[in-house]
Formats: C-alpha cells, sequence, structure tokens
C-alpha cells in the first residue's frame, strides 16, 4: 500500500511538550491514587511504567482495546510467539489499559462521566509518569448521517445536541462551558492516510456527541419516545445541514478535557449505519443456516466471540464496503487487516541522534510510517469486531 | 436476625402490572434488537428467559454484579454444588447480566448515559418478556456528606448539581426536564430492613446524581480543577442544608426512566468516604506487610482479587464499621455474611392456587421474607467488595 504521497509530518507540539494536568494541586499531593485504574504514585513505578507513552488511542469496548493492542504489536514488529498484553488495570473492571511500546490502548465504557473518568485519571497518569509529546485519538463507533454505512469520520469539531461547539459541564453546581475544538493538524494528517486508504470512504466533519444513545439521538425504538418519525427525520436533516456526519456519545468530554491540558487529539468513529434510514442496524443478508445471526452492537462491538454456536454474518457495511466496485471481498478483507511491511521499512531505525527508541520513532510522525499506523487505526478497528473471521484469529 | 418485626406489605403495584415501556413503536417493531445487551426478540426466547423477573439489581460494576448474583442464589437456597451463574449478555463486553430465579443483576458501568442505554434495553426486555410487577434497585457505591464512612443512604429523591429534583436531558436538540421520584413505599421498606440491621448506619436522605467524578463532585484532585478548597467546602456544606448526604452518578436517570415506565425504582448506595473530610478514600492501617495496598475504588470496586501478590488490607469504611461499639469484627461479619435462614421458613412454599414458583414469593413482598432479602442487598453488597475475606470465598 503506498504512503509515499503523504504530506505527513512532525507536528511543532512534538518537541518535549511534557502533559501537565490543568491543576495546580496534582504536583503537591503526597500520593495520588487513581482508583479506577486501580494504579497509584504511591505503589506503582509510574515513569517506568508508562514513560515512554507517545500515543494513547481510546475506545469504548474492553475487548476492543485489547485486540487493536494486539494489532499494533503486530504493527510496530513488537509481537513475538507466547507475547502477552496483559490488562494494567486488572485490578479494577471499570475499565482495561493495554500497552505495547509507546502505544497505550485504554477502554472508556459509554458516555461523557465514564469518559471524563478515565481522561482525569489517564491525564493525571501521563503527569505523573513524565510523558511529553502525547497524542490522544478516540477510535470509536457512531451513526452516521447522510453517509454509506462502513463510512469513516475523522472529527473537524464535537458540537452538543443543539448543533454548538461546546461541552457543558457543572462545576459547584454552575454551568460551565468548554469549547471542543480538536487538533486540525492531527485530522489532517488522519485525512491524509485516508487518502493513501481509498477503500476506506473518509470525511472530515462535524460530530454530534449527545448523553443518550435513544431518545438523545432521535431514535423511535428506546423504551421511551415522545415524538415523531417526522421529527426526527427534520432534526436529523438539520444536523446533516449543519455539517454533522455522525453521531456519538464521548468526541465533545475528550476535545474538552484534552485541550484544557494542551494536549493533541483526534477522534476517528466508522458509521454503523446511516440514521436517515432507520435506528437499528439492519439485519446482515444472507443469514447463515446455522441459526440465528450475531448481532452488530451499533456502538462496534462485535458480540460473536461469546455466542458459542451462534451463526456469525457479515456486519452490514461490512456488505457495503464489499459492494464498492473494483473490490473484491479478498481485497477488502486484505487491505482492513493492514497488509503493510513495517518490518522492511528503514525508517524504523532511528537517527543516531535521537533518543527514543524506534517504536517511538515508528509513530512520531515519520514520513512513509505514519500513514502505516494510522491505517493500523482503521484497520485494527474494523478487525477487532467487524470481519467473521476475528474469531478464528483468537483475538476474541 | 430477627425480621418480625418489620411492617413489611405487598405494595400496592404489585398486582399484575406488566412494564410498559413509554414508546408505542416498540409494539410494533417485527424485530427488536437490543444490540448493548447482543439479545433480541428474534433469535432469544426472552419471555422463556426472563419471564419469572421481579426484580432488577444493577450496580456499576460487573465484577459486583456477579457477586450479588452469586450472593443471591445462596440467600435464597437456590445455589447447588457446581452452579454456575453464566453472564447472560457474554456476547458483548458492554454490560454483564446474571439471573438467579426472580432476581436480575446488571451492571450499567459509570453515569448517566450508560445507564440509560443499559435502562432502555432492560425496561424493553421486560416488556417483550412480559414481566409483570417488577422492582429495580440500583445497588451502589457514592460519596458521604456528613455521613460517617460506610454508612448507608436509600434516597428519598435524587437531585441534580443545583440540588433540584430534576433530570435535564436534550431530545431532538431541546431541553426536556423530567422528575426524579423514586418509590417512596419502597424506600421505607428498605429503611425498616436497615432497622433490623442496625450494624448498617442507614439514613433516608437526597443523593446528589452528578455527570463527572471530579470537578462535577467539586473534587479537588482531578486532571482540571478551577476552585479553591473553600469553594469546595461551601458547595458540599450547602448541598447538605439541603437535605444531601450522599453523591453518585446514576440515580436520576434511573429515577427518571423508571418512573417514566411506572417502574418502582430505588437507589441505596454505601458511602466510602465523608466528602467534608478529603477527597481520596484516606489510607487504611495498618498496610499490610507484604507489598503495597490494594486500592477501593471509590465507587466501590475492590480490585484485590485481580493483583495477584498484591497485599489486601480492610477498606477504610470497614474499619470505620468495625469501630462501632460493642460490635466484633467477627460479629461484624457475621452480619454482613447475612446469616439468615431462609430454608427454613415455611414462606418459602407457595399457596397451591399461586401459579409463581417459590422464589418468586419469596423475593415478592411477604412479611418476614422480604427484609431478609433486602438485608441481602447489604449484605451481597458489602461482602462483594468490603471484606478482604471475599478472596477466600472465591467470588471475584
Amino acid at each position: 500500500m503506498a504512503s509515499s504521497g503523504s504530506q505527513t509530518k512532525t507536528r511543532g507540539n512534538h518537541s518535549g511538550h511534557f502533559v501537565q494536568p490543568a491543576n495546580p494541586n496534582v504536583a503537591t499531593m503526597p500520593e495520588d491514587v487513581l482508583y479506577h485504574l486501580s494504579l497509584s504514585t504511591s505503589t506503582h513505578d509510574l515513569p517506568a511504567m508508562f514513560g515512554d507513552v507517545k500515543f494513547v488511542c481510546v475506545g469504548g469496548s474492553p475487548t476492543r482495546m485489547e485486540a487493536f493492542a494486539k494489532y499494533m504489536a503486530k504493527e510496530l514488529g513488537l509481537d513475538h510467539p507466547g507475547a502477552e498484553y496483559p490488562n494494567i488495570c486488572a485490578g479494577t473492571d471499570r475499565y482495561a489499559m493495554f500497552k505495547v511500546g509507546p502505544v497505550l490502548s485504554v477502554s472508556h465504557g459509554i458516555g461523557i462521566p465514564s469518559t471524563s473518568v478515565m481522561l482525569h485519571e489517564v491525564i493525571k497518569l501521563l503527569y505523573h509518569a513524565r510523558c511529553s509529546d502525547v497524542t490522544v485519538i478516540r477510535i470509536g463507533t457512531s451513526g452516521g448521517i447522510g453517509l454509506e454505512p462502513g463510512s469513516v469520520v475523522v472529527t473537524q469539531q464535537a458540537v452538543d445536541a443543539s448543533f454548538s461547539p461546546m461541552f457543558e459541564q457543572m462545576v459547584l453546581g454552575k454551568r460551565v462551558v468548554q469549547r471542543t475544538d480538536l487538533d486540525q493538524e492531527l485530522a489532517k494528517e488522519l485525512m491524509q492516510c485516508a487518502t493513501d486508504l481509498p477503500e476506506f470512504p473518509t470525511v472530515l466533519a462535524k460530530t454530534m456527541c449527545t448523553s443518550d444513545f435513544y431518545e438523545g439521538q432521535g431514535r423511535l425504538d428506546g423504551a421511551l419516545c415522545s415524538y415523531t418519525e417526522k421529527d426526527k427525520q427534520d432534526y436529523l436533516r438539520a444536523a446533516h445541514a449543519a455539517g454533522i456526519r455522525n453521531i456519538e456519545m464521548e468526541s465533545s468530554v475528550l476535545a474538552a478535557m484534552c485541550s484544557a491540558c494542551g494536549i493533541p487529539v483526534a477522534v476517528v468513529c466508522v458509521t454503523l449505519l446511516n440514521r436517515l434510514d432507520g435506528d437499528q442496524v439492519p439485519p446482515a443478508q444472507p443469514r447463515t443456516p446455522r441459526g440465528p445471526r450475531a448481532h452488530t452492537d451499533p456502538r462496534g462491538h462485535h458480540p460473536a466471540g461469546a455466542q458459542v454456536g451462534r451463526g456469525c454474518t457479515q456486519a452490514p457495511w461490512e456488505v457495503s464496503r464489499m459492494n464498492v466496485p473494483g473490490l473484491s471481498e479478498e481485497a477488502a478483507a486484505a487491505a482492513s487487516f493492514g497488509q503493510t511491511d513495517l518490518g522492511s521499512m528503514g525508517g524504523v531505525t532511528p537517527a543516531p541522534n535521537r533518543k527514543e527508541p524506534p517504536a517511538i520513532w515508528v509513530l512520531a510522525g515519520r514520513r512513509r510510517l505514519h500513514p502505516k499506523v494510522c491505517s493500523g487505526y482503521f484497520s485494527g478497528f474494523s478487525k477487532s469486531w467487524c470481519l467473521p473471521s476475528v474469531q478464528a484469529l483468537g483475538l476474541q
């Protein structure tokens, strides 16, 4: 997969910028217990454990983030027979965290509050570990608006349910509003990767972040619904007219918190359905003769792994992607599995005067390699829950 | 443990009240895929699987809800050698669900959005399964305000960060406000159980529900903080003056959604610290000589089970409870382990004209037995994460 045409460059903020919380109290605490990660400054050597982290990739599902870590290990040449990728947060079941070289893969659960708790503690973790030049990328799932299912949206700006680029929070009982800008340069780099990966239709657009999956996103199929199909369509079409192309539940808090701490952040989500066409992911065709189909959680988790004996078919957007003219099923599968050849690239050897180990250089935005890593987002991402063969790979 | 003094009675709404979503569309859907539970009306026989559910007990942590299910199995005499309690939602890692007789034990993750998704789908599940006379109880953890750590709060009313009994949600881009009343009769019944269990200091009070754990609850130790200790103290003291005794992150959506669907709901939370004294759970003393201590997630998960080789001490509030005059450690442990004798009670045999199996009658609010079940909430609840011996019991 050619990547020589990319215009990727090292970002200016990758120049020894240490992670700093926007809270002076943290520096004076004798001990900082990161409860929801089951880590602490007094019981863990955080600089030794995490000091080399450069990329924090987050997503809702623990299983998916584990699969992503394993994918990145292969992609970075850090995988070897018998390698294990333990959950660093195994002491709690609130979140799961995996580390592969400079990449930290962390689950955040569903919604803004769950993501906020993780982010508060991960940002403090990066600070205590004296990490520098860290980039945060959310790899998520979403409902699309006016896009072919399976499309990828790189978020240009996160907006709320009123289409405003705002994150509203109650602090000491008062409404506090923060902006939700994402790192535009990083978004452009990710879009450049998409140019190199034409099999993943990708747009740069606004993403609507809501606090509910059903009524909050105008669905008609929740346990509560107080509006009509027309009301819903009017709302979704207004969102489309405002430049919104997908809806999810975490982007705004990620944008607000990372921006407040000076950490470049991006949000990259696949769309699992076109909300203008419906609320539930339509059935895949044909159903397997073995039994009822396995459902794809519209936020992305592929449940087949644990449903022993249940049939497994393509996710609908997978079918859609396979319909791209000229792209055979095999070619599509190969593409989504990231058939790249990192090992043969001279770029993995760092220049002698660089202190970072090779893997960091690989990920730090060097020309030719960065797009491949970014393709890893997409492929790890789709691989971890969309392809029926995920089970055969033993990833779940 | 005597329960004969209780005034428990069968509630009026326990008279063949079938669960109904507040959405007429659900009845007309040819298929309803409950994505985040990995269940569907077309692939699962929901009435056969769930038709006898009478109690839905929910809490944040999957591990805790599994431990609670196992506890209830013993408490109800449904446990037997080799019994397994599989996660019904094993096809997804979004939530975990366990069923023991008429009790469904479901995790909801952290925060309102995560809880909302689970509730939408569980309410639809109960409807599709044709369940009747269902009660929902959240068994949670919280920060206390002006209470001894380890106290239990039965929520009288859920309030927002402005101390108003409101749940605000964006629906089609517009703010919609719902009331957050809980079932007062159910709350009284739970308080009656507390009377029978003097070793668990329990209050009936307002609970503040926030959308953030750090700034949203006035903590000074998050990655972001824009106020002073005095600002925080002023806020928490104002909350106390308004009748609020604990803070958590899910009660208001539970109250609003269950009320809207006519389902009686209660919230019962332990307080893990007194927020007037600090933000982090203070260290337990003494530390074990074996190594660094295991931390207690302030929302309740005890991480010791998965941190092999790490020391395990009492949770701070456990130390506090042990200081109750006249209550030995052994007595406290025995009390929290629910030393009741359900098996010897004649009440488990249903009257001949009742269609429900015995276990339903046990749980359906019959005099003498209901308080014991409620004691199970408290004891399963504390047992599942607070007692060091939880590991020895093999519950985690």
